[in-house]
């Protein structure tokens, strides 16, 4: 297996997510971290390259620098592909230059700020011809494969409905005004984009309940909701989905639920059976048969499909957990650069035009929920 | 403890729900079953009431028969309440009558078919002032008692958000079409009411989010589904809620969603905590703290506020459930009677007034599903 | 169905166990409450059956006059059964005394002291030719029946293994000096017996080892401990046990581990699959065979065995627990009565000859725990 | 932080353990893989090194060859330690000749045959003055340290009880015969040592007992049995255990209990609470005090001890899992190696001590289950 040199941008010192990424990478040793500009700040971007071995030559002050002096290398040692970890503002202009200088692209979600700019990525990944992951990584669970194959091939028949939460309750309290630096960003219009939870997790239960019954949203219906005051983006958001094939949802994205921490859950219910998967729990995946006994399957079993057999990497009952996950993803976008592939709409990994939907459910959301004309008053039975 | 002479209408032979009545009312000892009018037909009617062991002389072949037949009787001996058990289309036209007539009333739910009628009925109680109960028997539960409690004495802080879910998957197919009685009635609107999946058990969770919150629904925005093929009722149906106070709520009530049995939940966010309590593991309630391990508190246990305490029978870890839960609403209103008290609006069982609130709540979602203006097209990326 | 009479021995003011009892005996609606002999104090017996509402003439002052006063009555008016629920110490004498008289007996467990008293029960009950029960409750349960149906027919291949477990805390601390009568009783070796722990729960949990797995206990290797200072009997009992059919098995029983309230569980391990069970969960029995997804039965369903759908009342989800499976015992020992049955070795319901069984195990198990022998020294590395 | 060399021996084609090492010792990119010996034949090893990237200079056709090679580098060149991921038969030869030379080792367990053997490798490792970690993993788990320091700054009291379960059924069948690497050498005596299952997992379930209580146990009194035909060493063991300070115990590891997949769990009682883990869902841990709600601890809070934060990456709800514990057992040994530290009996990894009385209790669990006097019979009652 081919060694990929993967550049960074974004993840320096204090960053959570950019430690996550390089992990997730680096996993399974197919991924070498060659180059970095690890911060919008050059003099913090080299410093945090070197707490984490970078060679000198390759610790860039700046992503233009790193594009700059990645492309004067020979193609062979140059990185193969640049992984963008930085908060969402800044997406959208690192991932369309290294798209269109033909450099692969992995992508934190959401994709970008807007759908015209996701329109944008999809035309700069297509002019480039790269591979373009946005890591949706709870996709890379294989009891979500699982999932996602026992609908595609009819285990519960015709899908009717589907639920899916993504609960969290760390944004309860005012949290950004502790200098807590992920609160601060994600509740920043100027970085986060128009949508606060609905953009943060929305977006990742939008596409879990895409990817599992390949399905898309046609029609929404939405409550946004900030119940911190002085917030200035949603911290709750509860939806009415209308899917593709006559399928009803629902999608309720919070980050005031206290007492959940990273509660993605899924549920699909068909005219035969259904599915519940849990992301806390993410070895179990929960088949139920119209008259039969509940069944639950488990990571790393005979019996279950060969995606999901093929993203795990230890035995029934050592668990696996989010890093393993995060590194399928990782893992589906390298092995697609190393067959050589270059733009794709849908592909084993999420795809830019997958992170250009999400974009256009925040916005759409957004907008649906600014409509007060959706309800219906109760009023009293004196 | 004084016993109380029941008379019961509907709940003969092959009623599922009547047994249920029955063995509530007197799981305690509290209560006698005396008479009957146990069918609309009346041989029916007098059959089941000699299986049951009813004397002849009050085994009634209609229930206008009982009502005279006991009005005859001395004060002392007549029936001290009468237990309405049929199909929801009969409710109303009984417990108007036995109101009336001065005897106390427990009467299935949904109440009756139209707000209109529920007004007629809580005039009906008031006038006869009588103790009016209606079997919202979830809210019998000891640990929905204790949720209620904590909520309001401030445990979690000012409450954000309800999350209610009443999940059935036994009409996912076309049950009525077997002969099988429950389904026969549930989906035929003349008999059911204007609601199918919302009437049956939506109006549960509708009770059981205010029982709990304190709060009530002031706005609804519901998307109501049939999925079965020439069902003519509703079997599915998704809810955004606004409540009192500022709450946000979503609420679900599906027969459709195969593998989940009688899967009422609950879950009540605030700004301090969250609670949160599912009906088929009824001796448990979660409580989650912001900041802290989660709380799990269970039925039995001396921590437990005084009413979730006199609410139960039997030490921790001997498991209570439905027919329990079921006697207390039974022992409330029994205990009102025995109390000497007569029409009120709100008790330590569910009135009439609380009953009434559900019918306008089904009446309300239905005409808000009818609305499409509330959907926002997403269109697509391409 | 016939209504039988019941009398009971025990189970005044004060008495959990008795209300039990008396609600289990009566949940279906077969059973009358006719006599009672309610306390060794004379005048508290007549006071706790005044509170219960038994007529004078038959609410006794002591269990001999009220087998004489019964025997006086003609024979369809008599007691069909009496129900004895007093503490341990006294039931010998008075089940004996009523079986031979020819009244059929439900005696609470362990039967009694010793392996000599059990046999002298047996031949009582033989010599009168009577139906004698003993509430092994937690073999009502028909999720219960169902593990002991499928074990039998083979769905889990030859059994290898049995682990059991009666998980208690309730004596942690020294709750008899108290004044708590359940923990007074249960601590005192004159009216306990010679197992503490043992013989409370123990007893049950080999019962339902041997109902399930239909092997018996052929050897003991026993670890008894007195944890709480003072206690004259054991409160954690922890065994070895070799079963019939070269069965292995764990038994453990304790009342010191604290926040177990009433977990009682089963396991059973055979060549092709295993069954899991908890008290605490009860409506659901969890299957496993080699290679395949876990199963999860739950009670009500149309898959479960005759034998189970016939012990439970309400539909899948609407949870049924303790007084259910209770209620379950007295019905099957009701049936046999009503069927004209006597004397019988093994039956729908426990025997007197599965009670002896228990009595003969806590005997043995006192003794093993004696014998210092068995034990093995581990020394030290260094 | 220093990137340490790994020298690996054992671990090549078709080895599980072997890749789950060199992920864990990598995960945190402090170690780089550098050196290998990865079969016992040569040919293999080699081939197995070049799959793996390694550098030829280095990628050894035995462990002789290796420590020969290494030593001849200058000190700051050659491997700062070896992994030994062998069958068990080979830890001993390969442990003692690198920690005589003064390399470091890291060994996986049980750590060698006989505890004669261990005294020699305790002896090397004092003499080589190296770390000498034994890859004890799941002491690595955060919620384990944390329920390690719960019990040890008396949160739950004095100790009274243990009980500890490893139930596996990956060799309910037998599967030694179908060509499974693993199965063919963990049933062979002469690769596996004494002990089957409990060798192979009854080691964890003690360490993990001794880890969390402090305590050692000091009588064993064991029944082990080998349920697959033909089979060669014992699949499942049951033992009784005293531990000092008057601590009680209960082991269980089997490896025929069909359904259980790597099911670790830890129960501890003391006379204030208990807690309870389980490996399967290791991110939290349940604390139940006297008369309290349960609480359940999550990891990655604030609310846990310092060492339970220090072992964990990611944020509360992304769950961590087995190599991340694994990774942290590695972390605390290369610690102490970056810390210059030598021969440690006691440390926060686990030692070649803590390897010793592992080897000890095996020992003595093979010798006291050849004993039969320890049962005692029995009888019936008829």
């Amino acid at each position: 297996m081919k060694i990929l040199k993967m550049g960074m941008v974004g993840g320096g010192r204090d960053a959570f997510i950019g430690a996550v990424h390089r992990t997730a990478a680096c996993l399974d040793h197919g991924v070498r971290f060659t180059a970095g500009a690890l911060s919008s700040d050059p003099a913090k971007a080299k410093a945090s390259g070197k707490d984490l071995g970078l060679e000198d030559s390759r610790n860039y002050g700046s992503w233009r620098e790193m594009l700059e002096g990645e492309l004067k290398r020979p193609v062979g040692e140059r990185i193969d592909f640049v992984s963008i970890v930085t908060p969402n503002h800044v997406h959208y202009e690192v991932a369309r230059a290294f798209a269109e200088a033909g450099i692969h692209v992995v992508c934190d979600k959401p994709l970008c700020h807007t759908s015209e700019q996701a329109r944008g990525l999809i035309a700069a990944a297509r002019k480039g011809n790269v591979v373009f992951a946005v890591t949706y990584n709870y996709s890379g669970y294989p009891m979500v494969k699982q999932a996602r194959q026992m609908v595609a091939s009819g285990q519960i028949g015709e899908v009717r409905k589907v639920v899916v939460e993504y609960n969290q309750g760390w944004l309860a309290g005012k949290l950004e005004e502790s200098g807590q630096k992920q609160a601060d960003w994600r509740t920043d219009p100027a970085r986060s984009g128009a949508g606060g939870a609905i953009g943060d997790i929305g977006s990742h239960a939008e596409q879990l309940a895409a990817f599992v019954t390949g399905k898309e949203i046609e029609a929404i219906c939405a409550d946004l909701t900030t119940f911190v005051e002085g917030r200035r983006l949603d911290d709750d958001a509860n939806l009415l989905l209308r899917m593709t094939g006559g399928v009803r949802g629902v999608l309720i994205a919070s980050q005031i639920e206290i007492g959940h921490e990273n509660d993605l859950r899924l549920r699909v219910f068909g005219t035969k059976g259904s599915l519940e998967w849990r992301q806390e729990e993410p070895n179990e995946l929960w088949h139920r048969a119209m008259g039969e006994p509940d069944r639950v399957l488990r990571r790393g079993n005979g019996y279950l499909c060969e995606e999901a057999r093929a993203n795990t990497r230890i035995p029934p009952g050592h668990p696996e957990a989010f890093l393993e996950a995060f590194a399928n993803v990782y893992n589906a976008a390298c092995a697609a650069m190393r067959a050589g592939r270059g733009f794709e709409e849908r592909a084993a990994y999420p795809t830019v035009v997958d992170g250009a939907r999400g974009v256009l459910f925040i916005e759409k959301t957004v907008e649906s929920a600014k409509s007060e004309r959706k309800w219906t008053a109760v009023g009293g039975v004196g």
